[in-house]
């Protein structure tokens, strides 16, 4: 029906049949049949050269890629949007209220400061963010990551850090200093970032990490409500197995539990569970979600406020609320100090939430964030929050989800869920006041029931891929016991070893023909395979770098069933004595090869001077006969013998190799070329070709014609050039030439010398 | 006189022709054409099993293989090998007592504690160690690690760290328990790492790590023996940066410096760097080395007492040296918990050197080593050690060498040097007590130029290999900043990151066929290539993991063109509309598809309510008509048009996915597949096609049909199955069946439908 370009490889009548014919391909013939086009790659000046180009339309993206406010708000459709924006952020802001009180107990600093983090990093975000959805401020374990910092600065027991700026602050207004500064270094560490361009980082968050690590931050967070849940006193502690130490004091006071904050607790609990589990199922139905946490705290706060809970049980409310912001306050250096090495996985984590939850949402909506301008929006918002002793701001997935699911299309309803904060700050603050704190973490623990179901993925994964399991397990342990800074290191550490772990110890197989095609396959893994005799398909299923070169020469040894380097040195060691026999007239060269010329004993002291000569080629030069190594020697030498003629290494799952791999691996190869086995490279990678080049790879005996396009290429060629059958790899064939090293180098060369001899060699797959 | 082999590819007719012919195979026919061998692979069940099986074979091997003096000491040649042994044994001892009093004051422990680790650990690892060549004791680079510790915890000035134990003790004695804790800690460590076989980890310590981190442990050794040459009192700084504080307090001393040390130092170094050159020069002629410090060692003290240099100059001498050996002491608990952090890389630094000097001897003169086994060697002889106060032992390479050259074949060579060593202890001790500490500073300095010289690698490591080169010099500024213990965390660190970042922007290329063969390659790269329409061929380079599946999955919608996720959804919104608008009445069903009955507006709003669905596949169930999306459609509904209708996805590099990788491929696919593009995955590797089946990545969309053994294969497939020219992948031929997924999901279900219509598409490549 259509004619394609492209000769006739085939017959119509074949239909379905696979027919190629055409030349043998080494890479050498390939390169001269097929011209390559000359391309020039960018070096790293040009990349340089071309970030500095300025031209006016470079200049005009540039202002729209910092501010991106300009690009919406110039496509914002006032009438069909507005409303929804409105909706949204009313909604999103009561939300807001909550979670930050909330989060500010995380972060061991009064209730007042959550709030300003759903404030200050929200209204900057407006103009500098690139997503449209979420809702920035509080997140839950960042704020706990604050915390570990804040109590390990300003112990509850026990003299704070020594800081003059502590001095004559409350341990309260201590602690805020601490976490704005916190805030402010961790800003400084994202801005950082973001002009640098180093965004793309958070790749090395896998799923598996995040997901280990949300999970031990979940029971991080769990263990750090249940003081507020049972209301109890318990001094925060720090650094590892701090949540040990927490536990243990927990249960131990476990008989001083506040039953009034118990019983609240779990009413609330219960009640925000089951609305929450009919909202999932009613989802399609409900317009919006009931806002059931919202709800509950207002009636928790009234009847804290009708029946005076603090004066009759003595719970733990959120307690005065000042009206009104504070004042700028630059951040303290010497905190900074101190802080460094917690802020920089805050800065971390804090943008890869964010990034991720921005991510879903830009797929769902269809425009682009871009993650750089995203660490300069979260920078510039942490620094300006953490000047007006905000709290970090990130993203909570819950109330982005609010913001969204109202209909929320732009950051207007970020920007007025933040009026809304702002409204409760300089208003209405007081009216929090009586609220428990018990409230507060019941509300927090009941949101972490989907981070604690992670767990439920290890199973399956331990099913799937042992390796990611092992991420999972040691990351969200080491981040439970060690904190989860130390924590989320060792996760990154272990994953990282985990794809060096991958490659480290590759399946290696020997390959056979399958009958009657060009498919080579595991010679175990089929019935009908053909292995012509002395060759050898070694297939590396895995890049070669520093970790598995010495594994690979192992496997490829076990594979040919001889060390080369051993054979190289007993012959060699065996020329050497030839040569000294016949010099001492003890051998005679005859007709029919060399023969004892008397039954003295041979001397077997060993000229141990010259160990290095060993390892050179062996050098035949001034030997008036060939020596046939698998045939016997004469005057007991013994040289075991050497079964193929061919190696033929299978390069197509090398992707890299690194100098440690290309060092080793020319030693492999010259090993076996010295003892004249001829060594083929088939189905290399273009790039890695031209690396092994510029990495002089090759040389007089490792040689480019080594190469050959296919696998089935370099067979054909081997089985046309193979030596007679029986004197595998006999040197006895040697013609002498100027070039010592010809005739046992590699394939190209020896056939050549051989091709005079069997021209009916010719053998067909 | 040699025919080069490109010619003969094309003269010798048929010989060297590549010739095939056999059916097209998906993995599927290919399956059922060759049955695969069922192979059992072991669990981790059965390699437990087979580890705690125990015959008396297995018995016998474990007791020779942990007492490898049996095996040798069986195969002992007295007549041959004992006088060599005696030569070598006393040159190393002489060699070995230098080198210990040198190298404790790198530890900062008195010089005779150094003599110990020349003693106890020799004799435990003659029994135990199976390197019959190397000469344990102390290490310069582990003696340093050792000496920040013990500076640490007792510094020079201020008080020591608060341990019950070191009251009563002079700060001498107080630093030789830290050293020999540390060194007991350590062997701790090393036997537990031989006992749970994991001596495999020192391969993380590639070649250019180890190389940045001596020279780095260079710097750090010509640095504190600074203090020693020019005979100044420089506090122990400890901790990052204290090589900073080091140079700056003794540039600032540096008026002080006492002349007649500085003088010696400088005529030392100059004598033994130019016998060393001589030695060097005339290696083959030397029956020995000269051993030039020794000699030089004798001279000053000779000297030294004489003059006595200690009254008149005010120099630094060995002083007092107790004879006898130190009864043997609990190490310290306390200590333990200190140190446990710096006394891990110790272990690993330690072992790691001894075990890659013993594998070049064991090279060299053809035995074996085994690693776990030299673990358990050092481990015990640190164990041993330490027990009896000595410095850390592992092995110097220079004082191996000695060993090696001067003719010892066997560990009897390192136990007569530590009888020479014990007598100096027991007797002759008090001869070396004149003797300045400049000349040891002098010798160990000299030593150090070959580490030193390593920096010459780096510029050929920056032109062979940057990623290289970065691991180089981070490692090596990262160790001489933060000290060894942290900088060799780093660029373990640096190094496995270098693996991630090789594969993680891997060169994706589009290939395209070589005219006339089967080879496909870049399409960029070569002139005379031919590209079927409607095809891509996209060429993974790498094995796909958490860190690049992102960018790859960029790069695949860079290379087709496309967004297959938003044609996805542009097109289930303009099905929803073209739904609406049937049932209005306002499109109507022609025979030639779908034509507008009114000219009445669109309605534009969008019915956000079912985002979701707009992911699933297209759902045509209830429309009368088939839609062709490459046609114009009616009533303004505008859908991007999609050009190709098969993808081909050369997975031949893929040596790996991990679950992120495989999720994530999962999802990019079924993208392709629900807009009609037939996907293939080619030359995919049987245990990669394994690890896909088991992880559940095949379902009714992607399916294992569309697996091919060969890109040529699967390119056969494509071209004989051709949809109509102009209407590429059109739903227009789609037949309804039960199965709604049938007809668009991949090639195999496509083709079967398609069959019908076009018997006579078998087109030729």
């Amino acid at each position: 029906m259509m004619q394609e370009p492209g000769e006739g490889v085939r017959t119509e009548a074949a239909g379905k049949y696979y027919q190629v014919s055409r030349p043998v391909y080494s890479e050498d013939d390939f390169g001269q049949a097929h011209a390559r086009v000359r391309r020039r790659h960018k070096g790293i000046l040009d990349h340089v050269r071309q970030y500095f180009t300025c031209d006016s339309k470079r200049a005009k993206n540039a202002v729209l890629s910092l501010l991106p406010i300009i690009g919406w708000m110039r496509i914002y459709r006032v009438k069909e949007w507005l409303l929804n924006d409105i909706v949204s952020g009313v909604s999103t802001g009561l939300v807001a209220v909550l979670q930050g009180l909330a989060y500010s107990l995380l972060a061991s600093i009064p209730p007042w400061y959550g709030l300003f983090a759903a404030f200050f990093p929200v209204v900057s975000y407006f103009f500098l963010g690139t997503s449209r959805h979420i809702s920035v401020g509080a997140f839950p374990v960042l704020s706990l990551m604050v915390g570990a910092v804040v109590t390990k600065l300003v112990p509850d027991e026990g003299p704070p850090a020594n800081i003059t700026e502590f001095e004559g602050l409350t341990m309260d207004e201590q602690r805020a200093l601490v976490a704005a500064s916190v805030t402010f270094l961790m800003g400084i560490f994202q801005l950082g970032m973001g002009i640098f361009q180093v965004g793309f980082i958070v790749i090395y968050l896998s799923d598996t990490l995040v997901s280990g690590f949300t999970c031990a931050a979940a029971v991080h967070i769990l263990v750090s409500q249940l003081k507020f849940v049972l209301g109890l006193t318990v001094p925060g502690f720090s650094g590892p197995l701090s949540i040990i130490w927490t536990l243990e004091s927990i249960f131990t006071q476990i008989t001083k539990t506040n039953i009034c904050d118990l019983v609240t607790s779990i009413v609330v609990m219960v009640v925000v569970f089951l609305v929450k589990e009919l909202n999932d199922r009613y989802k399609s139905k409900l317009p919006v979600p009931i806002p059931i946490e919202v709800i509950m705290t207002v009636i928790a706060c009234g009847i804290s406020y009708a029946v005076n809970f603090k004066e009759k049980f003595q719970v733990d409310i959120v307690g005065v609320i000042p009206s009104g912001f504070e004042p700028p306050r630059a951040p303290n250096l010497h905190i900074f100090q101190l802080t460094a090495m917690e802020s920089f996985p805050m800065a971390i984590v804090g943008f890869a939430v964010a990034f991720s939850v921005a991510k879903v949402y830009a797929v769902k909506h269809d425009y682009l964030i871009d993650g750089n301008q995203e660490l300069i929006a979260f920078g510039a918002s942490n620094i300006f929050g953490g000047a007006f002793n905000s709290l970090a701001a990130s993203t909570a997935l819950s109330r982005s989800a609010v913001q969204e699911s109202t209909g929320g299309k732009t950051q207007i309803a970020g920007l007025l869920s933040a009026l809304i904060v702002m409204i409760v700050i300089l208003f209405i603050g007081f009216l929090l006041e009586p609220l428990q704190k018990s409230v507060l973490g019941a509300v927090v623990i009941i949101n972490l029931k989907g981070m604690l179901m992670q767990v439920r993925e290890v199973p399956d994964l331990w099913r799937k891929d042992r390796p990611d399991c092992v991420v999972w397990v040691v990351t969200c342990v080491a981040s439970i016991l060690l904190g989860l800074d130390l924590g989320l290191a060792v996760g990154l550490g272990i994953e990282l070893i985990t794809v060096v772990f991958r490659t480290q110890f590759p399946r290696c197989s020997v390959l056979a023909n399958i009958n009657g095609t060009d498919i080579y396959r595991d010679r175990k893994d089929y019935l009908s395979m053909y292995e012509p005799e002395g060759v050898k398909i070694f297939r590396i299923p895995s890049p070669i770098f520093f970790a598995n070169i010495e594994f690979f020469r192992g496997k490829l040894v076990e594979a040919v069933g001889f060390n080369p380097l051993r054979i190289l040195r007993k012959r060699n060691k065996a020329l050497r004595k030839i040569k000294k026999l016949l010099k001492k007239g003890e051998l005679q060269v005859t007709p029919s090869g060399l023969l004892p010329s008397g039954s003295s004993p041979v001397d077997e002291s060993e000229d141990e001077s010259k160990m290095e000569d060993l390892d050179l080629p062996t050098d035949y030069s001034d030997l008036p006969v060939q020596v046939n190594w698998n045939s016997q020697l004469p005057a007991n030498i013994c040289v075991p013998r050497v079964d193929i003629h061919s190696l033929v290494l299978d390069f197509s799952a090398v992707s890299f190799l690194d100098m440690s791999a290309i060092k080793g691996l020319k030693a492999a190869l010259k090993e076996f070329i010295r003892v004249d086995v001829n060594v083929y490279i088939v189905a290399c990678d273009m790039y890695v070709y031209e690396r092994l080049v510029r990495c002089q790879f090759f040389d007089d005996e490792v040689r480019t014609s080594m190469l050959f396009v296919t696998l089935h290429d370099a067979m054909l060629h081997i089985l046309e050039h193979k030596p007679d059958n029986g004197k595998l790899n006999s040197v006895s064939e040697k013609v002498f030439s100027d070039n010592k090293y010809d005739g046992i180098s590699n394939g190209k060369s020896s056939l050549r010398s051989r091709e005079k001899v069997d021209k009916s060699g010719g053998t067909k797959l």
